[in-house]
């Protein structure tokens, strides 16, 4: 077999054979395969696509290009949720003790990563004490005992995947449905998740800026699934606007914890009882989407969603009185008020401007060494279809480093879109994809 | 600026600005941009293509990458010609002393090349004592002195489309009629020449399989003359079967001095007469084709095309009895007749078995350290139309070394096409392209 013939077939439209798809990877990944083929057969891929089967392929060899975790030691149906990415995105730290109080084991493994605030296990760090990492043995022991547990990831999940992004990034190649379909579903298989949840957002804060693009993501994921004997359904949610109020790290573990008490902001609030029912369903604690909703509401308001992310933190070491009482949580020193400086409603607020406003203030890591402010952060008074008169704060920015503050204001300022015209509600989700079609709202 | 964004722009099918295409390509030569950049540019190109301006700026940063030859020494237009490839083809034996005896100078520099036979330059190595090294003030008083030199390619000629010509070898992007294009007019331009005439081969033994497609090549080839003040005329050339009736090294002198007696086979004489009319044309020469036409027959029938490839043989140190005496070139031990074992109608000649079946015989290159043996090759004895009964020569091989003969014959076996019916006489050209358009000949 000759990299050269199978970049040729893909260039010319034709189907890779696994054993094609496992020669390039394989060989990308023992360095038998230069970059430079690579690339070229990545920007064929871009022109070509690949189908179901190929996708399911190449998501295949890069799960087993390194470490698979076994969670066959954790009794039950492992659900794993994942988010394409957007800002004020906490339904994890909401998610995880929801669906675990309603007896879904979660055992979830997330990053760190590059952007607009830290990743959950950065989030998690605001909480005193808290330890993210445990030993292989102890993570399974405790979500057999209490039902869940959150760590960071460790050892060395899908190399070939980080090598080939790290590729794509570079050759212009990253917007490819199948490439970014398999990246994702690659690291969950991976992870040992019997089921999958994602949550595919879509609008001008997304990754996937159309809804056509949207689902078509979505499909690609699920029919992976469907491929490898895992069942996934993905819904699709609006990222026209940042998810809840609160924006950083500290922040975020606030408002999750205000979710969980059942006082959290309305677009939160609903979209993690629609992720958690499906996770519910998929975890076979459920008949149906109703059923699941009808126990994930109890949980929030009869209180054992919050005692059970209490029992979480405090299993892995953390101090669980700040889940009690939130205002221990780190807070930033200064609070700076950006008011409007036009009237009429808001329109959309550009989740983009807010996630680097974000980041300006300390919030995220522009390069792997920075250091996130864990206090830091944005939040947004106004959202979609609210009315606004000149002067009304827009945001409160929490800031500890006034450095790039005023470049934080602007890019606030820039996200707000003000329009003087009425504004149509839009929906939270648009559309729900399974493995027996695309269901769509709008 | 960076390399992504170019690459980008071109996969979303922007045309790339003169300054981008500079950046890549300088940068590619002095290793500031990295080989994968490259191949998934060259793949994004594959697949949007280029437009005569970027095709243009792509040939100039490749002749400008290493040496440019500066043939104002000699006098006159230098009008270089170029054959896209085939089996059989000796033209440049013939219509160097051929229009340099109708007054155009030929400064011409060749390659040996890897393939089927040698390259010009080991076909005249048949020839005792001809020097294929010349130093540039030798070339160029030589040129001035008796019209025409043949020598070697020498120096550091296009580094960057050598580069780029081996990484599209492995990455699949070889089949890109923008980058096939600037490959060769790169090297003539880099050459010097003021003015080229392109044989562009298409056929069944044609790296062009079909006429749209040398047309498209062609046309491609004459843009980037236009764009860059260089002027440039292609004529599509049958190759369905070879060209004349002797392959190998030592047989294409023999019958390029026949053609040059007049004697030559139809085909070869007849591309020769056109090949060389748009030479004088573009020389300056002639009024228009039949014109030059009329001197080029002239210069065959009464012998000064002839002494001029005596001149330029005896001028570069060769024994020029031998063009006289041409039994004296090398010639191979043994001659083995092929014989027809079917009856019917030569249809064609696939040029490509007959290559494979020259090279088996030691004609050619396998591999650069391959050597040649300037004596062996092949000897059509029947082509395209003409009639055939059962153990009818169909060939002759000219062969030294057994080895590989019978493969060699069984190449030869498989590249007639003999069939029962009627086979239509097929044109030796099929279309002329110059700045104003193509002319269809069928």
């Amino acid at each position: 077999m000759r990299a050269v013939d199978i970049i040729q077939k893909k260039r010319d439209g034709q189907e890779l054979s696994p054993e094609e798809i496992r020669f390039l990877i394989q060989g990308y990944s023992n360095g038998k395969v230069p970059d430079y083929q690579i690339a070229a057969w990545a920007m064929a891929v871009y022109f070509q696509g690949m189908n179901a089967r190929e996708t399911a392929s190449l998501t295949l060899e890069m799960a087993k290009s390194g470490d698979q975790i076994d969670l066959s030691p954790i009794q039950g149906i492992k659900v794993d949720k994942h988010s394409t990415g957007g800002v004020g995105d906490k339904t994890t730290l909401v998610l995880a003790p929801l669906v675990a109080a309603a007896g879904v084991p979660v055992a979830k493994m997330s990053g760190r990563g590059l952007g607009h605030t830290g990743g959950t296990i950065d989030k998690l760090e605001a909480i005193a004490g808290y330890q993210v990492e445990l030993e292989r043995s102890q993570f399974f022991a405790q979500v057999n005992d209490i039902g869940v547990s959150l760590i960071g990831q460790s050892g060395n999940i899908t190399p070939a995947d980080k090598k080939l992004y790290g590729l794509r990034d570079v050759t212009a190649t990253v917007e490819s449905i199948p490439l970014i379909a398999s990246s994702v579903m690659s690291k969950k298989i991976a992870a040992g998740a019997d089921a999958i949840v994602l949550d595919v957002k879509t609008g001008s804060g997304a990754f996937m800026k159309t809804l056509d693009d949207s689902i078509a993501l979505a499909q690609a994921m699920v029919d992976i699934g469907t491929e490898v004997g895992r069942h996934a359904i993905a819904v699709i949610s609006d990222m026209d606007q940042p998810l809840g109020h609160l924006i950083g790290n500290s922040l975020e573990v606030e408002e999750a914890i205000m979710t969980l008490r059942g006082q959290g902001p309305a677009d939160l609030h609903e979209l993690c009882l629609i992720l958690g029912a499906h996770m519910l369903v998929l975890g076979g604690k459920a008949q149906d989407e109703a059923d699941a909703r009808r126990q994930l509401e109890q949980h929030l308001q009869d209180g054992t969603a919050l005692q059970k992310l209490k029992q979480l933190v405090a299993a892995q070491g953390g101090d669980a009185s700040m889940i009690d009482d939130p205002s221990r949580l780190p807070h930033a020193g200064d609070r700076i008020e950006v008011a409007a400086q036009t009237e009429g409603t808001v329109a959309a607020i550009q989740a983009e401007h807010i996630g680097i406003a974000a980041m300006l203030l300390g919030a995220g890591r522009e390069t792997k060494d920075s250091v996130i402010d864990l206090a830091v952060g944005i939040d947004l008074r106004k959202k979609v279809g609210e009315s606004v008169r000149v002067g009304d704060v827009l945001a409160i920015l929490h800031v500890n480093d006034k450095g790039r503050m005023e470049e934080a204001k602007e890019r606030v300022l820039k996200a707000y879109e003000i329009t003087p015209q009425e504004v149509a509600a839009k929906p939270l989700v648009y559309a729900v994809v399974t493995k027996d079609g695309v269901q769509r709202f709008v």
